[in-house]
């Protein structure tokens, strides 16, 4: 597929400040002419919204693990038939908040499904097409624990927590050395404003190289 | 996994009597002392039958095909860990209108998605668990036309339906000749009466084997 638009991801793991950071990206990328498209995983269109509820409300009935990631890339094939594909011919640049790095963090690092099951699904639905550049905000986790328990109610699982985001944190950091081209790693402990600096160098640079 | 129950299925295209027959099945092997559980595919479980739900009726967008095969598949797994296996662990026979045959059928034979996939998928949820028995009503198309279109309106697509018709028979008569022992292929053209006395003779003989 040609794609005059280019594909954006930002990920990185809870209080890590990825909705400051995401508008922070999209006025950028205004300021230099490029019209946006932001977008979130999983979700984006009315079907995969659809599927998020069930995702997230499952009522009484476990979810088993083999229909969450099927329905997990059921909303990610719908999401980019539907809105990023048409997108990104049409021009348009498009954000999104999370993508299939993030499956492969929070399903393969943190709850062990089989990254080559993840992968699977990933060459059937996305059929080679990835984030033109992913930014990565990355936090030690207890920092990131911290700031989102500032936002909702502590719980009794805070340990468990950490060992969990230990590995999801771990994947995306694999994931960045092995494609380091794609990925830009932003250093999510500095003040916001050092941030933005960072994030605005990643995309000028990637801008640069259109 | 041990089974103490067993599995059936009952496949077959439209108008070839299956509502019918399922009954008859149950029926049979009630009387014969056994604990049945009757349910149907795709749905069959609370989120299941939502997924049931996102594939039958999608409003105005229009579902991509990775989507629809892999809420097929979500659906099904949903289905067997929920109801399937906990009855067939229970010691409950299992019937069930339609499983994975109908999709090699109607999304590999007359739609054209890749048998591989669907291979792939079967692997992901089901690990080896087929039924231990499929009844295959077979059916000539025209025939099967003519008698499903007596239950709606005859559309001006008879012909187009014909030869999708065609290809969902073949690869249902394909799979039936290459697992012999699995299937057991009923001439649905024959009347009621004996179509039954039909499956009562490859029930009565999957049974005498048990």
């Amino acid at each position: 597929m040609t794609k005059p638009g280019k594909f954006i991801s930002l990920e990185g793991v809870e209080g890590v400040g990825k909705t400051t950071n995401l508008e922070y990206i999209a006025d950028h990328l205004k300021s230099v002419g490029k019209k946006i498209v932001i977008t979130r995983e999983p979700g984006g269109t009315p079907i995969a919204e659809k599927i998020r509820g069930l995702l997230l409300d499952h009522g009484d009935e476990v979810l088993c693990k083999e229909s969450e990631l099927l329905l997990m890339f059921a909303a990610r094939a719908q999401h980019l038939d539907t809105v990023i594909k048409p997108a990104l011919q049409a021009g348009h640049w498009v954000l999104c908040d999370r993508f299939t790095d993030a499956t492969y963090a929070y399903q393969g690092g943190g709850r062990d499904f089989l990254m080559q099951d993840i992968a699977w699904m990933e060459g059937f639905v996305q059929k080679g097409l990835k984030p033109d550049k992913t930014i990565l905000l990355d936090l030690d986790v207890e920092t990131g624990l911290k700031r989102a328990s500032k936002r909702s109610e502590p719980d009794r699982f805070e340990s468990e927590k950490k060992v969990f985001f230990e590995k999801v944190r771990q994947v995306y950091l694999n994931r960045a050395e092995a494609e380091p081209d794609r990925f830009s790693v932003v250093d999510a402990s500095l003040s916001l404003s050092q941030v933005q600096e960072a994030i605005k160098i990643q995309l000028d640079d990637f801008l640069s190289k259109e």
